[in-house]
């Protein structure tokens, strides 16, 4: 048996990112940069009010004195001449500072009238002003390659002037559940049949990782079938099989995509859920990653090996897993040689912090107990018994939309 | 000034639920369940094995004693005839364990040749066998309505035969950026004028709720022009707006919606940044929710207040802000009235776990340190001073895409 961070290092050897495509800026959030995203501007382009009131030269306005009101600046409208000893310009947040001015008379702190103002609390110089650059500098790296877009980097990349950026092609990732006893949602049932949920669950989490997902139909325990279904996939980016895993003698997937010139490995991680995995390549063709056939089993190997695989292939920079600290809402037993993944419920605790809660019962099949789970407590290999109370790691599912 | 939860508490009051839609299953990752899913399958469908072996009875199987191998029975191919004493069935992972057998000899306990096995170690009756049932019932609830699906639970409702899903349909959201001084990305510069980011970064926000966003076109400081983009929103759930929340002269916002017959409630929250919001409806109409023109301010009122009312107009239940607990890495003055959200990256401290560094400048124009920052370190009004070391709440950003 090899560990998990060996498994997934010799998954990700080698790897390198799929193409980059230019995309709008509105379907940019989720995707991975290709190119550094520059900025186009200076921002704020000029010294801007940071607030509404009077731009004033602040030794005047501390004076008390009246001060002429010689014109406005509302934001995108400069006031466009100098402003002189006894002015005053009325301006608006976002607005620039006439030449001249160096404060800003909150509004709250004035009393207009009749074409002048007065001030009746001291001004700052400097106070309220946006400097020019204050947040960016034209040719500043807004964003670097390599990193996943969030809300806030697509709203600073329209800042920069970006209406366009170039991100990874999402890649694409073919989906191959194998077994007669398969069957679609909506089929007819099937004595001795099971509905197929690797697929579904394994095309939501490639989405999630920003992938694009490819269900391939369902391959009957049948050489030709599958071989059929291996060469379709020769366009895609990864083929993920599910089922075929184990050296069961019905498991014919590793025979024909030994077949057709894939060089495979076969392992079995010391892990559990889903001991069973391979990985194999193909000159030119798509990286194949084996799945094992409980639905449990494959969810966990699709987290632990298939999101850091999504993420290798759209170069993303620092990828890691996510992994949080709880505390164990209940008593664990020790663990034994293989790395465990416990299915877990999350539940605030006395002082309302979240607490783990590992289903008793672990059985791979149990696919509702995998969705009743919030998180998945990582048990290192013969970790010892931990009370409750105790600390345990966790990769949380919810948040990854797993 | 209203406290944060106040404000929000009204922008939801009265909300209901938009219509229900039927989507394919492998459409509805991320989409809220409007009906809750009940299974329509009994799984497993009958005791299957849990492993590679033969199918016997296990007394027999104890005594060492050689069994004739009568036929085999893989995953979806029942034996179909009753397990006699001194028979073995060769028996697959998933596959139907024959009437007569109560256990499984693991394959690698068994010792087999010429159409005998023997087994090697003890069989434990109903040892490695998954009862009819053990994972779910027919009629069970799977899912509950209001439930965000994740790729666990699409995978449960594909077990449970759901080829098709009831869910909400995507709301609707128009946003809405006001102001002279804004431009598109990739418009030439004009003098005094910024790129637009807030349509940008709220749009993604609304997708990543799963939302359907639409950006309205930008509406000069015009009556005329913004009361003819509020009309064009006649038809979407809610119109964001940014800019003219404030008490400025140049906000005709709220006097183009007045004249429109939305009531509106203008607030100054007791937060920052972000003081500035307001809220109305119509009848028959959308909701309106006003954002700050700073960028950093819209984007915070909009994790605080829009993306609660994106998941009540989902009807999800249970919907809180993710809060989870930081270290300080550094220290923190005292708060003031004001409910403060500090950007704050997070890195690693010392032994690994995260610690939150918030920005040493806080300026709510600055979105360069928004994209910077990983969390929203939540200071709650009149906070004493915190000690570096010293646990923070914060609602955690990039797990949410935002």
């Amino acid at each position: 048996m090899i560990p998990v961070a060996e498994a997934r290092a010799r998954i990700l050897a080698g790897v390198t990112p799929v193409a980059a495509e230019t995309v709008a800026l509105t379907e940019a959030w989720g995707r991975v940069l290709a190119a550094p995203a520059l900025s186009r501007v200076t921002q704020p382009p000029a010294d801007l009010s940071a607030m509404d009131g009077y731009a004033v030269r602040a030794a005047e306005a501390n004076a008390g004195q009246a001060l002429r009101v010689v014109g406005q600046a509302p934001a995108g409208q400069p006031y466009g001449a100098v402003l002189n000893p006894g002015e005053a310009v009325r301006i608006f947040t976002g607005a620039y500072i006439p030449e001249g001015a160096d404060g800003i008379l909150l509004q709250e702190d004035a009393r207009a009238e009749a074409g002048e103002v007065t001030a009746t609390d001291h001004v700052t110089p400097g106070r309220w002003v946006r400097r020019r650059g204050l947040d960016f500098t034209e040719g500043d790296t807004l964003l670097p390659a390599g990193l996943r877009l969030t809300a806030r980097d697509v709203g600073l990349a329209a800042a920069g002037n970006h209406a366009f950026l170039t991100v990874r092609r999402r890649p694409r990732i073919g989906i191959l559940a194998t077994g007669d006893e398969i069957m679609l949602p909506g089929e007819p049932p099937r004595p001795a049949s099971i509905y197929s949920s690797n697929s579904f669950a394994i095309a939501a989490m490639v989405r999630s990782a920003g992938g694009e997902p490819s269900i391939l139909p369902v391959a009957p325990d049948d050489r030709a079938a599958i071989a059929a279904l291996v060469e379709s996939a020769a366009g895609l980016d990864v083929l993920v099989t599910s089922g075929g895993a184990s050296v069961g003698e019905h498991d014919l997937v590793r025979e024909v995509l030994e077949g057709a010139g894939f060089s495979l490995d076969f392992w079995r991680i010391a892990m559990r859920p889903g001991k069973p995995l391979f990985h194999g390549r193909r000159p030119g063709g798509p990286a194949v990653l084996g799945l094992p056939g409980n639905p449990v089993s494959a969810f966990v190997c699709g987290v632990l090996f298939l999101l850091p695989l999504l993420a290798a292939l759209q170069g993303r920079a620092s990828f890691a897993l996510p992994v949080q600290r709880y505390r164990l809402g209940v008593d664990l037993p020790a663990n034994d040689q293989r790395e465990d993944y416990l299915r877990a419920a999350l539940r605030p605790g006395a002082d309302g912090a979240p607490e783990a809660h590992p289903a008793a019962r672990q059985d791979s099949s149990m696919l509702r107990v995998l969705a009743d789970a919030q998180a998945l407590v990582i048990r290192a290999p013969h970790a010892p018994a931990l009370p409750r109370g105790a600390e345990v790691e966790a990769i949380p599912l919810d948040a990854l939309g797993l």
